[in-house]
């Protein structure tokens, strides 16, 4: 945390958000002392994932980026002390061996919660009312009833991961009728929305009682393959699988093989390993797999770029101010 | 109403529930001292809608029927009493010339409105995250981003007609973060999920206030077109129509029109004017209209045969007492 305490002089800014004019000059005001370089452009404000791009030039002088800048390039900003990403995700930043482990990362938390929770819920009544089914069947003017459907009411969500996105998703599943129950790291942490919460260690245990699992965990080391062939197997027949955090936390073949074999109800994956999933994949040809190509973040959602700016702005005077800044993330276990 | 008091002697009741021995034990008990056929077959009990068959020779006879029997056949029940539907439609029945005005219809109402209300709850939340454009190119194996969605939370619901399904409509929109408006005949009664309840006459006032309009109204003739063009031009830019009631509460080619001119960001009908939609409407075409076969009721959730038998049970036991049925529609208004 070099930079704690009084900035270091002479660095630069390179700010990336596509900004008007008058959001440039607030961004100005709340650093007055630095230099800072504006390299976004306004008119690329409506696109769904803002584009960045820093001239090679500009890289060994930043002391901050603000922006999702391309991570093969991490190794060119040699006095980096803050990066600022547009995103929730930013697991490329904080695995990178060119960052150094003292740059401060941090995400635009509180952002993206209840936009891909959102999301990962739509999935839920989209899935238990057959809706894919019945889209299909309308491409082909197929007046055709598909059957028994379910309902989320009495129902128990097993809520993997209960950080911003996981919160917004127990909070959502509750008010339409579900109990719900959260895992994560320390268990004597509550989140929103989340009737029992339970730690990682407990997750064989909690699957065979879920109705619908949500996942809503982060990328790392300890959540790769999470729901693998063997977890996949410990849940009941019918059970549905939400997955909106992060694709590797799901094991897509074991989970195209379990939807195949009939024993899943469904799944919904705004997120898949890989990204995009693969022309050929066996989850493509799945008629009881919802796929949407994460897009349950980004701003996909009227709002969420001007929160985004929000929380660059609100964290840029810190910096200037030498204040901690918000939505650090740690490295440590990396 | 000739029944209530003592019932007729020496009428039969023709019961045409799927039932098992068991059950049809207890509907035996519910009536011991009248004589009742059971015509129908529990092996049909998984089917959506269940089937009702009553031979030629019984229809004379009965002066109760549990089963929504083919209209075009009342003339043939002379000694009719009471009718009771599987369904919460009852219209053929209600309208019928040729059913006595004394003949009580009684249908198996608070059986769907859950059921009905999530199936359009679903439909709200598919249309919003443009779901079904997900699902086709899932279809074609496209992993392609369509864009901005929608969020329900702090936007208004006008829920038109709030009985059972609109009440519970409103409860989960509500749930999903929406300011509730409903519109009733009789704006003086409340009703569980709405925050402000107004008259018909107030309807025109109303729809250009309404981010998403739920329409659960049964079909009467007050009710036909109610949405036709010109309310739908009343509507701001961006509004989402759902339609679970009676189909001709819509004018179905109006809507199409509206869709194709852009103005309404989507539709979702679980009925529609006519039924089937036949081969060629315009409304397949759209593809921002979600349509489903009126499949938001019937069997399609656990559960409702089972709650449809009980209404039919008590209702028999009552029939047998001579004490007032539940359930019964008014028929003044025909």
């Amino acid at each position: 945390m070099t930079h704690e305490g009084a900035p270091a002089t002479g660095g630069l800014i390179v700010n990336c958000l596509p900004l008007t004019e008058e959001e440039r000059r607030r961004f100005r005001q709340a650093a007055p002392e630095m230099v800072q370089e504006f390299t976004g452009d306004d008119a690329h404000r409506g696109d769904m994932v803002w584009p960045v791009t820093v001239p090679e030039s500009l890289r060994p002088l930043a002391a901050a980026v603000i922006g999702n800048v391309d991570p093969d390039t991490l190794a060119d900003y040699a006095r980096l002390q803050w990066l600022q990403t547009f995103s929730a995700g930013a697991d490329p930043y904080l695995s990178s061996p060119d960052l150094a482990p003292e740059v401060a990362v941090c995400n635009a938390a509180g952002v993206y919660g209840r936009p891909v929770a959102e999301m990962m819920i739509a999935m839920m009544w989209t899935l238990m009312k057959r809706i894919p089914d019945y889209v299909r069947n309308q491409s082909a003017g197929a007046w055709r009833d598909e059957g028994s459907v379910s309902s989320p009411a009495g129902r128990r969500a097993l809520v993997i991961g209960t950080g911003d996105i996981g919160s917004h998703v127990a909070v959502l599943a509750r008010s339409a009728g579900m109990a719900t129950t959260g895992v994560r790291r320390d268990p004597r942490r509550s989140a929103d929305g989340v009737d029992e919460m339970a730690g990682f260690d407990r997750l064989d245990d909690l699957l065979p009682r879920a109705d619908v699992v949500f996942l809503a965990v982060p990328s790392a080391p300890g959540t790769r393959h999470l729901m693998d062939a063997r977890r996949l197997a410990l849940l009941k027949p019918g059970v549905y699988v939400i997955n909106g955090g992060r694709g590797d936390a799901v094991d897509c073949l074991a989970l195209a093989a379990a939807l195949h074999g009939g024993r899943l109800a469904g799944a919904g994956l705004d997120v898949t390993e890989p990204e995009p999933l693969p022309e050929g994949h066996p989850l493509w040809r799945e008629p009881r797999c919802l796929i949407t190509p994460h897009v349950g973040g980004g701003n996909h959602l009227a709002g969420t770029g001007e929160a985004v700016i929000a929380v660059a702005l609100d964290n840029l005077r810190r910096y200037a101010e030498g204040r901690p800044l918000l939505h650090r993330l740690g490295r440590d276990h990396r």
